[in-house]
């Protein structure tokens, strides 16, 4: 039993092997008729020999290991099967977007219904309105191959999308209303517990409708998948924000230039920004803490900087610091306040303070928030194709009657992840592994290890 | 006499004519010697029959006339003289670059080095450190056509630059020491001011020193040029953040994109923008008054779009509503309050709490400020070409013994201009002129003439 | 009489003024009743004191003037007047775009629908299909501000477009078929042609129909206007090419980048894109020619460069070197010749086989013609601010009952120009001229003005 | 043995378990001395725990498995060791590129030299140039930290490239010579063919020099590895090419947009491309023949796409079809025709000759050949990190001992991988996987699968 109390599907295998399957709806509904895959007679798949996912393939989870080592937990490999648990013209499919802008939601929003049209012959796909909240209202999309056919050139969703609004109870009694029994929920961390709960929900109401989730987090905070779609453009559009912060900063005396990147609970963005580029001295995330003053400090640390190289980039991730910033903000209250909790506008302020205060150098301190200038650009090419096959695996696993999963890259493979394998916690930077080591490498800053004794804003 | 004690060069022909000349070497040093351009022996040059510009050719400013209207002012044309006034070997230039940063400052440095060494032969060639206050500090850059060579394709100054520092008294003292006999000021109205200091000073003085200015200003407040350099790839730039907003607006519900643009005294980027993308449904400048509260007010204009159309993007000038801030801040007194001046997150806030405090509506609102990812880009094409050509006639304009001048375009023309005429008012939009009617009109905002009476916010 | 038989209208005033008036509808058809211009009445126009264009604004050509010049010709200023000649509800007005393709095209397209709508409430616009010959075809596209709302930031054209399929007479039947009083033709120099030919045919037959041309040519290459819209754009992606060039060149061995850029009968996208990048080492014109073989030539410039720089950048246009392509063609007769038409492709073939042939020397040479990639884009920013004006000026126009004419911009003021006065001649880059010398003294080419005697391949 | 004669390092471990070991200085040197780490002492790497890869850390090949299947193939886990077999203070570096540009070469040798330099406190590191002919010249590059400080964010390589040139014999006596004991290698598959030599000949000698190998080629058709650096920013920058395509096609009546990309053995980018776009109608590559006449053919497509769409893009990798090319050539014999020898150039002109003699439909074809603009653009930041951490690899790997090796990426790991394994075969598209049947299903080309008998130009 999971901490959620659904039995695990686990299936073992010789040498240690553990298969993490994922519900099916004929886990809870019986003798399901099946039909056969549409695809066999699609022209363009007739040269494929191989194209249909064998019944047992699985995707290995650790794959650096030992001669020895077990072979330890697997998932369920994604791709079109033999037989399908819906007759096309019996699927009314749904999709819902959720929660902040990433790259790449139209393409996923594309290719869900370019893949029921024109893989498997289904017709009726409507658009759930801004969020789960769409759920109650009257308005949806009809969605069709012409509708979404240039989508994926532009950023943002065309769903529209919503934070919380979520009603369980509410929401399938919505599915049941419309007679929906394809629901895809592309969303994060929370919006994807939203979709254990909708189908937990529908298996206690023994429905018959799968329930899709395609994980959305531009900051990369999912655990188990390789990455989340989207990720990319965001590193490398945060690029141009640290271009022109090293910009700034090399031409004035002792110039700081300060990009505050996304990144609440996980520094990744930060950290991949920071590698790309090379211009950046120093890297901060919610993973590492820091502190600003005294021995080993950020104040000593950019002073010795300036004095040393005469300019300086700082990358602040959003999460960075919040022990600091709820500290600093409490012994206050005004109105403009408001704005310090954004932990890069209260840097910014911090420094020039700091700066002000001590007397001993000019800095002139620019600050770059480029977060709603990467959230809403298109997907790059990369990001576009890699959105493209979470969309058809999630179709495939849909039509073959597998549900309560979301669709997930696993060391390259495309396979289905129990849905409350990625709800239970978040994939973090771990700053005792080496891409750390790299990125601390190439910034040279100080580890802050060693707040000093007694300073008032040390980490703990 | 012109407001700041120098007698104007003016020189009147028929039908209105009038020149308005600039000083020359000169006027205030007698039996100067002159020199063959070193033009007219130079093998690019030999094919071009009328190389030289004809020493009467002048340029119009005022190119809509009727029939019988007077001629009015003109120009003195820029470009290469038959004559010189300094031996290429004698010369010793200096470029100095002032105030923030605008696309195109590297290829102004580039091609006057350039133009100095390949048109002319002059070798000694070298950079004042971050703004005036370079002069007084022994560290100077010797620019050589190598050290230039890619300069252009940067952002920033590889000068560095700073404001203020302006000691008249002490910078014309170092260009004597360090016996510089041409100066290139590079910078804003305020610079242009201390490089009109200079130029009297020099000249009080008796000094052979050349004093040429090239305005820059990203915001476009400089009077009597068509236009800026930089100013057409900061538009170009602007529009990526217009972009982000109307993508962020429109995927919410009642989405509101406030976007902060360049532009202290004049909107011209704010304006331009706005024409070049479609996308802005409000557009506030500091040449229009406007006001929040009441009937005709921002509020009531932007609950009315939101009904309507369900999202919004509204562009700020940095210094429109600057009335408003000011009342706002002094009723107010926090560390976390210096951080609204900043109209664009002053405006955020006053928003946010109109709509929270009023609560009919639930809006979403973003706020991008791109200010420094648009100054810190290289220019484009087009600013790179318009760039070279300022710089080259600045170099001509040197080197033929005028001083005390700016380098400008005037109706597509490259001109030389009294440096008082461009310090002594500010470009600004006009707003009873068609082009502000033009961007009313692709907008569809109100004029905000009638504030009602007693309101607390309102501009008078 | 112009060349066409076509009296023109020829306004004198003093000091040598003379005004090169455009047709107008009231020249030939008498009583026209007028309208107050629906722009009274817009909020948006409330504000502006002087938007009206006063009857008597008039714009000066030659700028470049002495005290005593005289003041010579004009053209009458654009924009809105006090009267109209079409009630807004009888209008029906036409849009055509011909010959290639343009960075632009669909701004203007959309500007001139979203000007004759929003200014002057006129609803009916058709699109004519891919040119000309839509006019003899049944279909048609309506066109409303909704169709072309988003349509600025596409490249090409959403009408279609093609070359020649000009039948005046046929035309004009249509025209009257179809009731339709305003006619907008966006195309170059041969499409104004027809423009020219459609407009004496409507006034020979007495109608009421407007023909406003608006000026389209990638290449820069009509006369009186001061740059054409789109030609910014071009030269900026132009420099993505010249890059890729240059990259390509410095990281072989004597490395040749070989770039062709637009430009048939006028070199001006090769001279600026190369002016603005620094990087060319050879730019070839139409305007200038030049020979491969001997003392002065081509293949000793690119050997002595290489020797002394190991690598090259050559940018040519087009329309250059058309006489030595014929020359070479004519001796050979085979399918693949077709290829070699292409000066670019024609050129890579000659410069290999030359060294080739000569076994000095073993370079490696990459051409690219980037021009399908350079008209296909959408306008930048300042080009589409550009094309929005000219397509307001062309409806203002048409509404003021002026016809015959384009409106074009001179000396940075919007006039209405005859027809023709651009189909008369080419725009071409002045070799004698300022700018071909900077250009020159940037590159460090030859001049070519010394064709040894007797070479098989000289220009004469 | 491998085909090349030399032993296979191969250990056996539990349930099928194998490691394909890469070679080891030790392996033909006895008694080496071992030193710690410096990493050991750096800070940047004081605060990770498990920095050091452990020694049995192996990479898995095959990761799609069955409960049962055996564990098959592993490879070397690359990174940093406790011990080095170089003391610092010894190395003496070089680096040389081979072959066409590729996204990210200059990333990779920035981050060999300062891996070296930073990581190891390596200082003598030597730039070969262009290629390996370089090795016999007297010319080389020193390569410091601050010399490759900004070369990431250009295009190209400051080494200089070429092609052949590979005297294995000569080669390592200049190894010896100049008492060089590390050397790396960047470049394609024949490239690694001599680097495969290269460390063979090193090993007979019995010399303490360690080969590494970074795989470099833009089609990606090395085996074995996940994907090759700059393909991802490849397959972007092709975007543009194929938007530009789309654009040209559909602003003309049956217009067709041909677009040619790298790929002459292999058709990733064009499939990639293909599938991040989705514009494309048609795509060919060299792994799928085609035929043109007849039933089933390409111009059949053509024909009935255009008829029922009005226009195409077709993307072509530079490899396709070479069967239909080199017959097509050899029935001719003219100058002009070595151009047909690019197959965009060949197919543009056969389908031009197709339509015009056929008469039935009149078409315009716009060929764009975009890949000189995409071989020489920066790496993006994806390709940024992942040629960091290539180079990375490589460096640990050579300090640790390892030789004779590639530093690749398995399955989303970076190991290190005989050369021999590499160099045996190609990556290709394989046209019965699911990928080529899901670029398949979203162009909807024909297969291409039943040339009629007797064509002239049928595949065979």
């Amino acid at each position: 039993m999971d901490s959620n109390g659904v039995d695990m599907k686990l299936v073992e295998g010789t040498a240690g092997y553990v298969l993490e399957d994922v519900p099916h709806l004929s886990d809870y509904i019986h003798d399901l008729p099946t039909y056969p895959n549409p695809l066999q007679s699609n022209a363009a798949y007739s040269v494929v020999r191989q194209y249909f996912v064998h019944e047992d393939d699985t995707v290995m989870e650790k794959i650096v290991v030992h001669k020895d080592s077990p072979r330890g937990t697997h998932f369920r490999r994604a791709g079109p099967r033999q037989k399908v648990y819906f007759k096309p013209a019996d699927v009314r499919a749904c999709i819902v977007t959720c929660g902040g802008l990433c790259p790449g939601l139209n393409t996923v929003i594309r290719e869900i219904v370019c893949g029921l049209h024109f893989m498997y012959g289904v017709t009726e796909v409507i658009g759930v309105d801004c969020g789960f909240r769409g759920f109650y209202s009257k308005n949806t999309v009809t969605l069709t191959p012409k509708v979404v056919s240039d989508i994926h050139k532009r950023g943002g969703t065309i769903l529209g999308t919503s934070r919380g609004g979520h009603d369980t109870s509410k929401i399938v009694d919505n599915i049941q209303d419309r007679e929906i029994n394809q629901v895809y929920i592309i969303g994060g961390d929370g919006t994807q517990k939203g979709a254990s709960a909708i189908y937990k929900e529908i298996r206690r109401r023994g429905l018959k409708v799968a329930v899709a989730g395609i994980p959305k987090t531009i900051d990369n905070d999912i655990p188990v998948i390789d990455k989340s779609f989207g990720f990319d453009t965001a590193v490398e559009e945060a690029q141009r924000a640290i271009n022109a912060a090293h910009v700034e900063a090399t031409s004035v005396e002792n110039g700081i230039g300060l990009v505050k990147l996304m990144g609440r609970y996980s520094g990744f963005i930060a950290m991949y920004a920071t590698l790309a580029s090379r211009d950046v001295d120093c890297c901060l995330i919610p993973e590492s803490p820091f502190y600003l003053e005294g021995k080993g400090g950020l104040y000593e640390f950019i002073e010795k900087h300036l004095r040393e190289n005469g300019h300086m980039v700082i990358v602040i991730a959003e999460g960075a610091g919040q022990d600091l910033v709820a500290e600093s903000i409490e012994q206050q209250d005004a109105s403009g306040n408001k704005l310090l909790k954004d932990v890069g506008l209260w840097m910014s302020l911090k420094i020039r303070e700091h700066f002000a205060k001590q007397r001993k150098m000019e800095i002139t301190l620019k600050y770059i928030d480029p977060t709603y200038m990467i959230r809403a650009i298109p997907a790059n090419a990369s990001d576009n194709v890699y959105s493209t096959l979470l969309a058809q695996s999630a179709v495939h696993g849909a039509m073959a009657g597998y549900t309560g999963f979301i669709s997930g890259l696993v060391n390259g493979r495309h396979t289905y992840i129990p849905l409350n394998r990625i709800t239970e916690k978040q994939n973090k930077v771990v700053i005792t592994d080496r891409m750390w080591a790299r990125m601390l490498s190439s910034t040279n800053q100080p580890s802050f290890m060693n707040p000093p004794q007694g300073t008032t804003e040390a980490t703990e």
